[in-house]
């Protein structure tokens, strides 16, 4: 049941009409040729495999599931095949560098590519999408030797990768990690040790699976800066780059769990594992916020491919199904009844979907091109400008974006009403898929206290003032048009509550840090909306000078936007005050009396 | 995994200090000799029960959901055997009319039984439950003869009862129900038509079934108008009231459906199935909104049974579970890491449920003492009062007590990180289990309808302002206290706010029905707080009575008033905002642009 097509009109209004890729491309000399067709055409024909060949896959993946055996892991129906279609279609190597057998495009296609991927399938797409973290991790900071090794591979998705970094005993705090590596005569390490929670550690999709796995060295200082990085193939390369020897790294079995049926969620045994240092002994935490960072991104795309497909097909049904009149009297005379979307609650419902999937691509996509000028920009400074803003606002996207996925699928579900809770309508797996991703890759709640304490806090609101000052430049420029009053009026009036906020609750903080842990999460969600109502605006005055041109699709752009700032937008009233009410109700309490 | 512990020492705490059910119960003659200890012994076995037997088979009846073969439906392992256990303890029985073989007691205590049934196993609790809500339809619609071929039955827990309304093409409009009754000589009625989202439609756990089902007479007016209600037993009883011939109504399959997978949803096909009249032709459906309005405050008591089980669970598990240090400096120093409850954000998703489990059963307790003094005060005023207020509340009940469940459900899960998401810790069953609740008996957009529609605006306010009495009254009895300042102002001034917004919305609804529509979703949630900070405030009245007692019960109570006040009732400052806002954004833009 269900569908899904790429919603390729409104990417291209992202891309082209929003943020002028094409130039914007022009001033990396990276991607200095890459053209609006180029992209257009690539996104076409990645929402063609993504509707034909992934999305046909969800349902069946979610029914049943992984299956473990004996160490092995076999994947859903479909699954491996697609991956095939998918290696030799050149997908996985769409943004990698041409060095290592990439095609050397934007991230930002890639980007699209994965909000794509993640409305077909999250869990198929889980795992490719980990393969290009171990990818990123090992360009980074692997050895010139390990990346003649794994690479290519990786790039052309013959081999995945996963990030092997929990144990039963610690997820956030991976100062606790216990998995130990000891050095062997010929320089690499023999490393023991039990890994959960490992995404796609083990499956039959790929000939070798390439494990980047956190372990401590012998000698190493306790805590996080005792920590090392390793890559632990689960065949040993031979000579010629082929798997070979078996290495002892098994996985001891696969969790059942919520959703994400279709991706093996593994407990990996390290049993004398032999691995390879990557990067410097003890800093190997640094080396895996590279590939925690890419991951973020990727788990808000998450979030928008569910948003958006949810969208989609509650949208079809509340157009099919007919219940009850029109509160204004009847719409659909010739029928028994008339379609739901005609009553106010329904419409709320489809537009806070079609508000967040469309204000999320705006958001996201814009960061993708900032992580293009971070990389490949000619001028330090634009790097140096890109780099902050990626940083700022990498927890944002992870967080607001998956927090809004969940009460999207949901709301999507609920349009369904009683139809909406059975499996076979498909709704309520976009639910349990989407309720992990406010969990991986940081809780939630850890994105807000990156965002507060180290983002914010940390350099005393400098990155925070960076995307501040494109709000005000925003803000001056358009303040003066009579049309734009509407948006840009609450997009100045947040951007100074935020200010005041921000002060109000650094000033708490320097006296209880625990003031800034009991307002992080309301912060990050009054910080989404002012990223989300400043995209909004600026998509508003584009739909405003459009909406003559006589596309309808300028008119639908503007009403979301008002719809926007009339329903979405009043939240961060809420939040604002809970941040404000601070610590001291969160604290009294002592632990015993709960 | 996991535990249940019936929340006793709270339920006292509202029972006999907050509401003086004693005292109360004097002026109701068919309650007056029920005293406190009889209410405290049978709320103990109760939930001795409901741990020992029901919660047990919580997990199991998940994994193993129900087995449909040839018509018959297998429930999970244990299923049957508590159910057993459940009858010969006389429990069914509890609030029943001694007149058909009930113990007569308030329905107060039948509602505090089932919220701990609830905490311990909603799939299995909802086979009993919807017994009761036959029980209730036929004891005030049933004729002599049905009532005493019936009710002894369902009484005695040997039969269970189902309500069968919804059809595949409607499920909210009920007016285009098509099942079919056509009369027969001996003046019962052959029934034929497909129900669908039947709970508890078939099952091994009962001798017999009786089934409450809507239908419609050869010459019945179209619509709501022209549906009237019959039983159809799935064995109609023989002369001696034993289970005799098997009925034309059967199970044709189960659904597969996201949560409660223990209780058996069936499609019912009636293929001339005898069927007898309850009440007046062609007025059914007022018979059935007597089932309906106990099942909706049965739905708000499986919010609040969920709310209470992910509470205790999860405030367990972040009291273990050793990760990260305070930010304000290691708390646990003999441990390797602080236990997570010293984190401000983990207090805060275990307070939020706190705060709404403990909230819901003051106001739902309330409500149901409202119910028996409505069925029993002997003074006929009183009796309309109650009436009035659980007219008003029953949609608030069951809209606000379920999305809170949501909510808390999932906060449940979040303090448990990545474990939460695994199913052996049961925590994402909750979930499951408690994401049906929003939608059946009437989604929670119809119950906001409901709210605003028919009871607020429907009379002009007058119910609303018996409730916003009460409010005042204890804000002009309180409100000189300095202590009580920091509950009483927010709430007089909540109160202020839902005066202005109602009367905002009632005038602009005149103009255009879909004011109300667009407003019902926000207006229902400010209600709910208006609600739950009078309860709120009651409550930390008589906590800083009893503070000084020693007992830290009231230091606990008064902790999670301030709390509730701080961080949980500001989400008004939204709703009110969002709900001012309008129909305008909602409807303006055109279904084909959607």
């Amino acid at each position: 049941m269900g569908k899904y097509t790429a919603p390729l009109r409104d990417m291209q209004f992202v891309l082209h009409e929003l943020l002028n890729v094409e130039q914007e491309l022009k001033a990396l000399p990276a991607h200095a040729d890459v053209d609006a067709d180029t992209i257009n055409q690539v996104l076409e024909e990645a929402g063609k495999f993504c509707s034909e060949v992934v999305f046909p896959l969800n349902q069946v993946g979610d029914r049943e599931g992984c299956q473990y055996h004996d160490g092995e892991v076999k994947t859903p129906t479909g699954f491996k095949e697609a991956y095939r279609q998918y290696v030799e279609a050149g997908w996985p190597a769409l943004a990698c560098d041409p060095a290592h057998g990439g095609q050397g495009l934007p991230m930002l296609m890639n980007n699209a590519l994965y909000e794509m991927l993640n409305s077909a399938n999250q869990a198929w797409t889980m795992y490719p999408g980990l393969s290009h973290g171990a990818y990123e991790c090992l360009h980074a900071h692997g050895t010139p030797e390990q990346q003649r090794l794994y690479l290519p591979k990786i790039v052309s998705g013959e081999w995945t990768g996963t990030m092997c970094l929990t144990e039963p005993h610690c997820g956030t705090d991976l100062g606790l990690l216990r998995t130990k590596a000891e050095p062997l005569a010929d320089g690499s390490y023999s490393i023991s040790g039990t890994k959960i929670f490992i995404s796609a550690g083990e499956h039959d999709m790929a000939a070798n699976i390439i494990h980047l796995v956190l372990a401590r060295l012998p000698d190493a200082p306790p805590g996080t800066k005792g920590i090392s990085l390793f890559v632990v193939p689960k065949f040993i390369p031979d000579a010629d780059g082929n798997p070979g020897a078996r290495n002892g790294v098994r996985c001891g079995s696969i969790e059942h769990k919520m959703g994400i049926h279709g991706n093996a969620t593994c407990v990996m045994n390290l049993d004398n594992a032999q691995g390879w240092l990557v990067g410097e002994p003890n800093k190997g935490l640094n080396a895996m916020f590279i590939m925690m960072n890419a991951a973020r991104l990727g788990v808000g795309m998450q979030g928008l491919g569910l948003t958006e497909v949810a969208y989609q097909n509650s949208l079809v049904y509340a157009k099919e199904r007919l219940q009850m009149r029109s509160l204004t009297g009847p719409k659909a005379t010739d029928k028994p009844a008339d379609p739901i979307i005609v009553h106010p609650d329904v419409r709320r419902m489809l537009l806070t979907q079609k508000a967040y999937a469309e204000g999320a691509r705006a958001f996201s996509y814009w960061t993708a091109l900032q992580i293009d000028r971070e990389l490949s920009h000619a001028d330090e400074s634009a790097r140096k400008e890109a780099a902050d803003l990626v940083a700022l606002l990498t927890p944002v996207i992870k967080a607001f974006l998956t927090d809004n996925a969940f009460l999207c699928t949901n709301l999507g579900m609920q349009v369904y009403g009683g139809h909406g809770y059975i499996a076979e309508w498909g709704m309520e797996q976009y639910v349990r898929d989407a309720r992990i991703n406010m969990i991986y890759e940081g809780t939630n709640t850890i994105q807000s206290l990156d965002l507060l304490g180290r983002k914010v806090l940390g350099d005393m609101g400098a990155k925070l003032k960076k995307f501040g000052q494109l709000v005000q430049d925003f803000v001056e420029r358009e303040g003066t048009r009579e049309e734009m009053q509407e948006f840009v009026n609450p997009l100045a009036d947040l951007g100074d509550k935020v200010q005041k906020l921000t002060m109000e609750i650094g000033m708490k903080a320097m006296s209880n840090q625990d003031e800034a842990g009991a307002a992080a999460v309301d912060y990050l969600r009054v910080v989404g909306h002012l990223v989300f109502a400043y995209f909004w605006a600026r998509m508003a005055r584009i739909a405003l000078d459009k909406q003559s041109s006589g596309d309808t699709f300028y008119a639908s752009k503007l009403a979301t936007a008002r719809f926007y700032f009339a329903k979405l937008l009043p939240e961060t009233a809420y939040h604002i005050r809970a941040a404000r009410a601070g610590a001291k109700s969160l604290m009294e309490l002592d632990a015993e009396l709960f």
